[in-house]
């Protein structure tokens, strides 16, 4: 690719929140002020695009938002940005601005979108991986992941209070439909006795077996870890074939949802929303295209979003069995 | 009462567990030590007692706990103390060790059968109030309130940002089967635009009016805080028939839990416990029983098990108005 | 006094600034609005009525505040507002608007301010108490002051873990320049071996006797916390004396300085707020005037500035006691 | 190498104690056991190496510790390790055991200590890296840095709040004598307008120069966060320096100290800790010795002790001029 001059780019946030949007917001902003670019930011995702929310941003715009959680942007599905005349909408009122390039942050959907935009239009398009998912081929974290992490590991520590008084047996759910990186990770940092994740083909009786383990050994009480898109069963299946297999257990059941969504970013949220969005910037400038910026050891790198979108983040095989070597 | 002199006296939790409760054993257990009173732990609540469970505490027992939600000594329900028999055998247990004084951490089940342990018995008893629901008469607070109601507030910060980015309607479910307080104060400290608490009689229509409201002042997105004991209905129930009547909302739901119970004590519980635990043993000292240690005007107050038990709290009427004045 | 009617109304926050008053910021400008009275925020306290800062607010002027730390209003010292004349100027300035009432949030200083201004010119005044450091008359707490307890302990607790890793013995120093409200309670709250306040006279020998008591009972490490006005020295020269007579101890020393005034209020401290703001537009409303609106025993209470201004709170003397009881 | 059994391990924790070094010490035990080796906790580093202070650890000897700052086992420098005496006084003792193997949890004092007595004796040794600097090579993270960045941060944003409301300049100092990994990233993270390493040479002009484009561009308030090795001078003397140049300044200073050395780990940090734990013994039993355990880009890495002693981690280069891109 070459570099060819920017004048004006769009920032935007699609798909769902995760705390370091805005600071990702705000490093786009500041870096294309620095850079003498026109800054907008677009309201609602791709709607906003159809629905012409476009507002020049300076730097004071971004004042006081590095450590909000959520996106002073907003975020909104759109059906009509699937549609060739929503993206023909959307192009117009970029043209409008002469914007030629365009920052997307989000996950998987968000780059699809900007990927087809940017074939159909020429738009320059360079997405950021912003999710709490942590799913995502070409960044060895996404932004959002460290705090929602730190979110669920809280709440399973105070889940985990009461557990231990009690002598209770809690199924816990955290976020995760198709990765297992928030439940394997907060689940070791927490020392559950297990951990379901969809990434495993998990059976009711290898759990059945790490609970007599666990009882065999003296543990009174015991928290299970369970992702969202477990194949096996949501906690409350979970927990009333549990309570059919072991009459005297006392089960509880806790979901953590959206609190996982919000809340101030942790540091490295920050600087990794630091990082990208200003590299976002930088991409753009030296000629990027249908790339989305990532860190990996430690250094800023552009990964084809064709190949982000294909390819997953495996899961380390060995942290599951560090898990279970760990939790007895 | 007459004071006589204490030489042996125990401590045990009951109920559900709240923050601040191992700050409660520890000032028990050092402010034993320190006036040469020996001092057992009983294990499990009234179960231990009946069960034998009681250890022998020095200062060193309670070290660094403090700091730690939950309680080291356990607590349980116990269908056995409810029998004459089950008390008769605690306190063959109790005679052996020279018990003349009991402190019984928890809340009104907890008192009720503390008071017929010592009518029957003889021995004396002081009760600690250990709940998060602060539902209590003879104590403005209740030990773990305080530490709850900052979870519970920490929790919908959270979900706010999320609602915020997303324009949605959250309905939050926070801990209180029969008083508000933590619903309404949680609620009052987040923005909530409606508090549902089972004290007062609420009505749909009333709730929608708000919804309107809020929509015509331009807010584009909602929390309602309900009480788990809301008689209107439960969450789910409060969403389905708001989807009906608002079917363009974005509606979601988010039942805290049990993290509510857990989590390092605040200042405020430490610091509340750590005074009660020390009153309650002066109280035993000074010929008090079948009273509960109690906090008023930052006085050590002890109000006859009897009555704490028959009265109740009352929610200042003005806070539901106040809650309603400042969400608009 | 009688009510009168009010239909423009000032607040300002001045003094050193304390969590929480943006939440009694936003009570004020919410209430007003409800009662359909006008209400303009004054920047900089005393400063910004002499030099014409108000702002017309709405309640969407305060979206989003009540969890912020800080004052949106900010906060300085007025030498200009101890003259006549620029006294004169502000009211000229308050007469432009027809401001008949003016809310002051702060501490002893701002009452003061208030009075004079009140005094001379008729208009209402009603204080609000905010400061972090407890010492005003005439409320249980003042706003700001747990949160400011809360920020306290979590470093302390902090500061435990690497004393105890280490055995160490760390002086200290939280803020209190007159009160040791914050001291008392944070040490009691973190298992301070020794506790300096200014309201108590303390010897250098009593300290080290509390150290040769504490060394007997085996505690290898040792937090000491001292109020930054405490008489017997500054933590340097404390831990200077210490390392003196005990010349093998490995001594450290921690100012937390103004992370105690910072950081997002506690629920306690926004709902103190959010009552006291509410409270103090009612007051105006019927005819309240040279009064500070507190809490006291969970109601509104309204105590004229001369007196909340010439009495202080006392600390509770047993709750020194209690810190020695149980430290050790 | 060639893998040999080990039967018996020792596991120590030596220089600056860090947050998660308990998990770390949990993970060696549990997997040890896992393994059926035995294993040795040795208390206060080298010293009790020297002073025969071993007690042989279960997988219940580390319950409930994986969530706790400072370390169980305690950490002492040692002058005795240094001599030729000590060392073999310690291994007599590690001898006793039939220990083989030994784990120390530190940093580069820490790691040459390790080197010399396992030349010297031939017990292998593996260090695991532990301090809140992050300056060790051969891993993308140190155990407790990345909580130890989120307490500085923490402690910064609360800063900031009164910072802003008081319009006033604060010199922060954070903790890295030799590196400026705090500082840059938690000076980022917090949006401080100037950050001061000791891997730059700055001089007071520049630093001026961006107090002066910050005014240009309506900043009433600033931060500057400096790490404690910083050449140019520490925050007093920064302090008095730009007092000299701006009079009107209202300047504070803020030391945070040791509250950055302690507190609950962060989830990045407990499961790097576990992981390297947990490779560590792993590392052993396959016959590594004289070797660092690290992780990088997600996988463990085995580092002699020799390089990473010798080579330091560099800071990315681009990180100071993205700090400086969106700080104003």
């Amino acid at each position: 690719m070459s570099a060819t001059e920017i004048r004006s780019i769009g920032v935007l946030t699609s798909g769902g929140d995760a705390p370091g949007m805005n600071a990702a917001i705000r490093a786009v902003v500041r870096t294309a002020h620095y850079f003498k670019i026109d800054c907008y930011g677009v309201r609602e995702g791709y709607n906003g695009l159809i629905k012409d929310t476009f507002t020049k941003m300076g730097p004071r715009s971004v004042s006081n938002i590095i450590n909000l959680g959520g996106t002073i942007l907003k975020s909104a599905r759109s059906a009509d940005f699937k549609t060739k005349e929503g993206r023909q909408k959307a192009f117009e009122n970029c043209q409008k601005r002469n914007i030629d390039g365009l920052i997307c942050i989000g996950g998987d959907g968000t780059f699809t979108g900007a990927q087809l935009f940017s074939e159909e239009t020429g738009i320059k398009v360079i997405g950021v991986p912003g999710t709490i998912d942590n799913d995502i081929f070409g960044t060895d974290y996404t932004i959002g992941y460290d705090t929602a992490l730190n979110t669920a590991m809280d709440a399973i520590d105070k889940i985990r209070d009461t557990a231990t008084s009690h002598n209770r047996v809690f199924f816990v759910e955290v976020m995760g439909r198709d990765a297992g990186f928030i439940a394997l990770n907060s689940g070791i940092a927490t020392g559950a006795v297990d951990i379901l994740i969809p990434e495993e083909t998990d059976s009711i009786d290898e759990m059945f077996e790490t609970f007599d383990k666990a009882a065999k050994r003296g543990k009174n009480s015991s928290i299970v870890v369970v992702a969202e898109g477990e194949k096996l069963g949501n906690v409350y299946e979970l927990a009333r074939i549990t309570k059919q297999h072991y009459p005297n257990y006392d089960i509880r059941i806790s979901v953590l949802g959206h609190i996982q969504r919000g809340g101030r970013p942790s540091c490295a949220d920050r600087v990794l929303a630091s990082r990208l969005g200003y590299g976002a910037v930088k991409g753009l400038m030296e000629g990027q295209s249908r790339v989305m910026a990532g860190i990996q050891s430690n250094k800023l790198v552009f990964t084809p979003i064709a190949e982000a979108i294909k390819k997953h983040n495996d899961l380390d095989p060995e942290l599951k069995l560090i898990s279970e070597v760990l939790a007895l």
